[in-house]
C-alpha cells in the first residue's frame, strides 16, 4: 500500500475497519427506513462514538443531521467512506476517494462482474484504483461493517436496527449480505453474540482472508465464523486460516455449494467460478476450519471448537454419551454414526466407579440414566465420572423432558460442570430455550437439534493440523502439455514408481534388443497428443520385434488419419503390465486452494462413482495411507475375502511422491494425473503405465 | 376378542382410546410432581370428563381425591387401567383387568423382554393374557395416551403438566415415550398442535400400525406423524399406511437407526431386533410415508404432505424458488440438491408474464426478487404467477432479515397465496417465530432452517403409490436351503432366465453327449451344500467330457474331505458364461417388512460399496427400471464412454421375475438370491449363473 506523499502513518487496517475515528457516508438518504438510509440511524441508535459525516449534494440535512456536499468539503479525511449511490456513480466516487487519501472504501451497490460486460469493466476501474492508489476496497455488494464494542453499525442491512442485539467475542465475515442479519436475529434467539460482522460482497479487493487476518490479533475477538459461497482467494483464507491455527482462535465455516445446482447458482450470483466441493472441503479440514454442514451449528459450534483437540492422523474420535433419556439420546447417536462417530461405552474402570456411585450402568453405548435417574446428584456425578474418565475426547449429555419447566434436575449439573478440562456439550430433547441459554452462557456447547449437535461434533473433529504453504502462485496460468515421456521424466525427480520405456523414432524399424520383454505396448510420444487413445495412438499386446514394426507403421496410419496436423516423431514402449487394480493419482494447482492431490480408483469405476480422497499437497505418508483407507473402491485390494492383498503401502508413498510436486515449483508442474497406476500384489510394488503432465510457468 | 359372557357389546377400540367414558390409574401416588402421581393431576387440569378412579390400597385419599382399595371395588368396569405400580405388580395387576373384563389395560414400568430372563418371562405373561382374555395391551413403557380433544390427559410424560398446549389436527404415534413431550413442546413453540399422542413403548400387544389403523376414521384426525425405533410389526403398519393412502390422510415418519450404531442401540433398547435401515426406507417410502431425517422437519411436513401428490414413476419432481434473499435461497436450493432435487428455473413463458408485470426475472435458476423487491405488491405478483404457472409441483418462498420485522413485506403475501391449489412452502432466513406461526396458522409449510425444508420437501416427493399386499406371513420362520437345480425350477415358474444346465450322477462317468457345447462348470449339487465353494465344490473351465470326468472326480474328493457329512448325488453342469457385467437380485420375506426385492451389482464391488435398490415385491417393470436406475456401479453397463451397452431391460425384466415370488406363496420360497445374474449385451438377455433359495413354509 502506498500512502499519499506526505500523509502521517496511517492505522493498521484492523483500527480503520474495527475503530475507524470517522466514518463518511456517500449518499446517505433522508429516510432512516430506506437502505440507503439505514447506517446513519444504525450508527446514531448504537451510539458509535467517531465523527460521522453524511454527504449528500441534494440536501442541506439528513435525518436531522448536517450533510456535507461532497467529500472535498469534509472537515478531514474520514477512515472509511460507505458509498450509498447508484451503481453508475460508484467508480467516480471511489476515484475521488483515492485522490484524497481515503483508506479505506466499502460498497453497497451490485451491479459488477456478475452483470455482464459494463459491469466487468466497473470492476476492472475499481481494481485499478485500489492498485494504483493502495485505498482498500470492501465490496461492491457489501451491506457493510459492525463492531459491537464501539457502536460501530456501519451497514444496510436492517436487521441492525435491533438495538439489544447481544455482544460476544467471535467475528462473522460472509460472502452474503442477507446473512450477516440472519445469524445476528439467530443468536439473539439462543443468546448467542458477537464481536463483531462483515459482509465482503464479491471481494474486489479485501477478502474474507484478508480482513480476519487483519483482525485476527484483536483481543475483543476469540473466533471466527464465516459464511462462505466459495473457497475464491483461497491463498489469503489460507494465510489466515495457518495464522489463527496457530494462535488457537477457531474458525469454523459453512460453505454453499455443496450439490451442483448451488455451486452453479453461487456462480452466477457472485461472478465467481466455483470448485468443486470436494476439493474445497479437504481445503478447509487442511486448514484446521471446523466445516459445518447443518446452518445451526455454525452458530453452536464454537465453544467446541475452542475445546476439542486436534486429533493424530487416524485416530477415530471417542465420544461419550449421558442421557436421562433413552430415544432423546439415540437420536444423537444415529446422526453421528451417519457421520462416521461411533458413540464409545464406558470402560469397564470407569462403569465400576459408576457403580460405586450407586449409579446403575448397563454397559450399553450409552449411558442412560433413565426417567428414574433425572436428579442433580446423580447427573453431576455421572458428568463427573466421565469427564474424569480417560476413554473419551468429548462428552455429550442429552437431557429430555426435564430440560423444559426443571432445568435444575440435568440441566444445571451441566452448567455446574462447564470449567471441566475436558471437553462437554449438550443437547436438549424438548424445546428448552431458557436451558440453551443458560448452557450457552456458561461456555457449554449447546444443540436444540440432534442433527447441529452431531454435524458440529463431526466438523470440530475432522479437522487437520494446518501444514505450511508451498511457494507457489495459485493463479489459472496457461499451461500445456508434455508428452508421455517428458511426462515419466518429471514423476521420476519426484520419485514415482513407473514401468520401465524406451523411446523409439516412429518411422524406424526396430534393430537393437528392448531392455523388457515381450508382449509390450507401443503408444505415440508427442506433447501435441495429450490423448492417444482417441487418436488411435495405442498398440497393445505387440509380442514381437516384427509386430512391433508392424504396430509402428499402424500408429503411423492412424496419426496420418486421425491427427495429421500433430507433430509426432517418437513412439514410447513399455512392456504390458497386470496389477492386481488400477489407481488414479492426481495433482494439481487449483486456481481457489493451490496445490492438491487427489487418489481414486482407476478405471470405468471411478466415472460412475465420486470416490476419492483429497488433500491440500504435500502429503506425509500417515496421510497418504487414510488416503487410501478412505477410497471405498481400493477396499477390493485390501485382502478381502480371501482376494490377494494390493500393495497400498507402495499406492500411499506415490501419493507422497505425486504431491511432492508442491514442492518443487520449478519443474513447473501445473496439472498432474498418473492414471492407472497398476497396484501390484503386497510387496511388489506400484507402477505408472500412463501419465499427463501439463506445465506451466 | 372375547366379550365376557353376558357384558353389552365393547366399544371400537377407537373409542376406547380416544374416548373412554372410565379410567382407573392403578397405583397412583399422591404426589402429583411423581411420575406415578402425574396423570391424575394432568387428567384434572385438563377437565378430562369422563369418570376417574385413584386405585392405591395403601391410601383413603389421593391428591385430595377419594382412592379405591383396588380395580374390584370399582362401581363400573373402567375402559381403560393405567397401571402405574412397578414391574413385579404388574403381571398381577393385568390379570386382574382381564378377570374384570377391562378392555385395555395401559402399562408405564419397563423391565420386560428389554431386560433379561425374567423380564422375557414376564412379557410372555402378558402376551398369554392378552391372547386368552382379549384384553388389549398398550406398552410396557408407555408413558401414556393424549387425546386434545376432551382433556384426556392419561400420561406420565411431565410435558403435559403445561395447560396451554396447541390442539391441533394430526395425531402422533410414537415408540419413544419422552418424545411424545418433546414433540408437544417443540410443536407448542412453533404454533405446532396435535389431535392426540400414544406412546407405545414395547408393543406387546397394541402395536402403533394397530392403534393408527383403530383411529384412523376419527373426523379429528387428518394425519398422523411417527416416531419410530424400527418397523417392527410392520404388517400392521403396512395395513394402517394402506388405508390412510386410500383416505388421503398424510402419514409422516422419522425413524431412529439410520446409522449401524444407533441400529444397534434401538434393539438393545426395546429388546427388538432392528432390521437394515435401506429395507426400512423402502418399506415406508412403498408404503406412501414420508420419511423425514430431520427431526424438525416431522413437525414440519404436515401442510406439505396434505397437498403435494404422489409423481409417476421416474418423475422428478419440479421445485421453483422466488426469494428476496440470493443467500438465503442458495442455502435451499443446496440442500434439496443434495437430496437429489434441482430446483427448476422458470420457463419462458412465465418469464415473460412476470416481465409483463414489471418483475424484473434474470432468468437464472432462483427467482430472485432481491432487497429491491421486498414489496408486498411485488412478491405476491411473482407468487400468483409462479403458484398458476404449469412448470412447477411445488413453489418455495424464501424470504431474508424483512421477515423478522416487517413481516407485511414478504411474508403477509406468501400467507395471502395459502389458498392456491398448487404447494407452497416458505422458508424463513432470519429467526422469525411470528412470521412461521402466522404461515402455520395459515396452512403454508413454514420452515426455519434449510435443512429441514429440503427434507421434508424431498420426503413428501420420494412417497410412493402403495401397492396391495400380497398373503404371506411376515413372521421368522425356520427355513432350509434348496439345491441349485431345484433353486433353479422354483426361478423358473416365475420366469427368471437362467443358463441351461444338466443334472449328472456325481459318481457316474459321461457318457451322453451335452445339450451344450463345453467348456463348461460343474458343481456339487445338494440341498445340503448351500456355499458350494467353500468346499472346492465347483470345477470351471472344463473343456472336454473326459475333462468332465475327471472333475467329478475331483469334487468328489473335495466333499469327502471338506464336507463328509453332506448327502450329495449330484453334479450340475452348465456352459460358462461371460456378460458385460454381473448383477445380484435377492428376494427374502423380511420379518419386519415383508417381501422385498434387491438389486445390487455383483462380485466384490457389492461388498465394498453399500449400492443397492431395495423395493417392497411385487414390482413392476417401470419400478425395475427406476431400480436399475438407483444402482451407481451398473451405469458401467450404460454405454458410458463408448463401452458396450449390458442389456439392462432384460435385467429389470427379471427384477420383476424374481419380485413375482411373493405372489406365489404356495412355492414357499422365503428368500432366493441370485448372483450372480450375467447381463449380456444389449438385446442378448441376462442369465443366471448360480441361484440360493430358502424355503420354509
Amino acid at each position: 500500500m502506498n500512502a499519499p506523499p506526505g500523509a502521517a502513518p496511517r492505522p493498521a487496517l484492523a483500527d480503520l475497519l474495527l475503530r475507524p475515528r470517522s466514518v463518511a457516508l456517500v449518499g446517505i438518504s433522508d429516510d432512516a427506513g430506506k437502505t440507503a438510509g439505514r447506517p446513519l440511524a444504525y450508527l446514531r441508535t448504537a451510539g458509535f462514538r467517531g465523527a460521522v459525516y453524511p454527504v449528500n449534494p441534494r440536501r442541506e440535512t439528513v435525518q436531522g443531521e448536517r450533510a456535507w456536499p461532497d467529500l472535498s468539503s469534509l472537515p478531514t479525511v474520514p477512515d472509511i467512506v460507505y458509498v450509498l449511490t447508484p451503481t453508475e456513480s460508484v467508480v467516480p466516487t471511489v476515484q475521488e476517494c483515492a485522490r484524497l487519501g481515503v483508506p479505506v472504501v466499502a460498497i453497497l451497490a451490485s451491479g459488477f462482474s456478475e452483470s455482464g460486460p459494463e459491469g466487468v469493466k466497473r470492476e476492472g476501474a475499481l481494481r485499478e484504483i485500489a492498485r494504483s492508489s493502495g485505498i482498500r476496497i470492501l465490496g461492491p455488494s457489501s451491506l457493510g461493517l459492525v463492531n459491537f464494542g464501539n457502536g460501530l453499525r456501519l451497514t444496510a442491512n436492517a436487521a441492525f436496527a435491533e438495538t439489544d442485539l447481544p455482544h460476544g467475542r467471535v467475528f462473522v465475515a460472509s460472502h452474503s449480505g442477507s446473512m450477516i442479519g440472519a445469524l445476528v436475529s439467530r443468536g439473539k434467539a439462543r443468546g448467542v453474540g458477537f464481536a463483531g460482522l462483515v459482509s465482503v460482497g464479491s471481494e474486489v479487493d479485501l477478502s474474507i482472508g484478508d480482513i480476519c487476518l487483519s483482525v485476527l490479533d484483536d483481543p475483543a475477538i476469540d473466533g471466527f465464523l464465516l459464511f462462505l459461497e466459495s473457497t475464491r482467494h483461497g491463498a489469503a483464507l489460507r494465510a489466515f486460516a495457518l495464522e489463527a491455527a496457530r494462535r488457537g482462535k477457531p474458525v469454523i465455516a459453512y460453505k454453499l455449494g455443496r450439490s451442483d445446482a448451488a455451486a452453479e447458482m453461487a456462480a452466477t450470483h457472485t461472478g465467481a467460478l466455483s470448485g468443486e466441493d470436494d476439493v474445497a472441503d479437504a481445503f478447509m479440514k487442511d486448514m484446521g476450519i471446523a466445516r459445518v454442514g447443518v446452518l445451526e451449528a455454525l452458530l453452536e459450534a464454537f465453544p467446541l471448537a475452542r475445546r476439542v483437540p486436534l486429533l493424530p492422523p487416524g485416530r477415530p474420535p471417542r465420544v461419550g454419551v449421558v442421557t436421562t433419556t433413552g430415544g432423546g439420546a439415540a437420536m444423537a447417536v444415529d446422526q453421528l454414526g451417519l457421520r462416521g462417530i461411533d458413540v464409545q461405552p464406558c470402560e469397564p474402570a470407569t462403569l465400576e466407579r459408576l457403580r460405586a456411585a450407586g449409579i446403575d450402568a448397563l454397559g450399553g453405548r450409552v449411558l442412560d440414566l433413565t426417567l428414574a435417574g433425572t436428579k442433580y446428584e446423580v447427573m453431576k456425578c455421572a458428568l463427573d465420572i466421565l469427564l474424569a474418565a480417560s476413554e473419551f475426547d468429548l462428552v455429550l449429555a442429552v437431557v429430555g423432558s426435564s430440560a423444559r419447566l426443571q432445568p435444575h434436575l440435568a440441566v444445571r449439573p451441566i452448567v455446574d460442570s462447564a470449567g471441566s478440562s475436558r471437553p462437554l456439550a449438550a443437547m436438549l430433547v424438548p424445546d428448552a430455550p431458557q436451558a440453551l441459554a443458560e448452557l450457552t452462557a456458561a461456555g457449554v456447547a449447546a444443540f436444540r437439534s440432534p442433527e447441529a449437535c452431531a454435524d458440529a461434533i463431526a466438523a470440530v473433529f475432522a479437522r487437520r493440523q494446518p501444514g505450511e504453504q508451498p511457494c507457489v502462485a495459485y493463479t489459472s496460468i496457461a499451461t500445456q502439455a508434455v508428452s508421455e515421456a517428458r511426462a515419466y521424466a518429471l514423476l521420476d525427480s519426484v520419485g514415482v514408481p513407473r514401468a520401465p520405456f524406451v523411446v523409439l523414432p516412429l518411422d524406424g524399424s526396430t534393430e537393437a534388443a528392448l531392455p523388457f520383454d515381450y508382449p509390450v505396448v507401443a503408444k505415440v510420444c508427442s506433447a501435441h497428443i495429450p490423448h492417444k487413445t482417441e487418436v488411435g495412438g495405442v498398440a497393445l499386446g505387440i509380442d514381437s520385434p516384427s509386430a512391433l514394426d508392424v504396430a509402428r507403421a499402424t500408429l503411423r496410419d492412424n496419426l496420418a488419419r486421425h491427427a495429421s496436423g500433430a507433430p509426432c516423431n517418437e513412439v514410447l514402449v513399455q512392456p504390458m503390465c497386470k496389477g492386481l487394480g488400477e489407481a488414479l493419482v492426481g495433482y494439481r494447482i487449483d486456481p481457489e486452494v493451490g496445490p492438491i492431490v487427489m487418489l481414486a480408483a482407476g478405471g470405468i469405476w471411478a466415472e460412475v462413482m465420486r470416490d476419492r480422497s483429497i488433500r491440500l499437497a504435500p502429503v506425509d505418508l500417515p496421510t497418504a495411507r487414510q488416503m487410501v483407507d478412505e477410497v471405498k473402491l481400493l477396499r477390493t485390494l485390501s485382502g478381502l475375502r480371501g482376494r490377494p492383498r494390493g500393495d497400498l503401502e507402495a499406492l500411499a508413498a506415490a501419493v507422497v511422491a505425486v504431491s511432492r510436486l508442491a514442492l518443487h515449483p520449478e519443474l513447473g508442474v501445473r496439472e498432474a494425473e498418473v492414471n492407472p497406476l497398476m497396484v501390484l500384489a503386497e510387496g511388489q510394488g506400484v507402477r505408472a503405465v500412463d501419465a499427463l503432465v501439463l506445465t506451466g510457468k
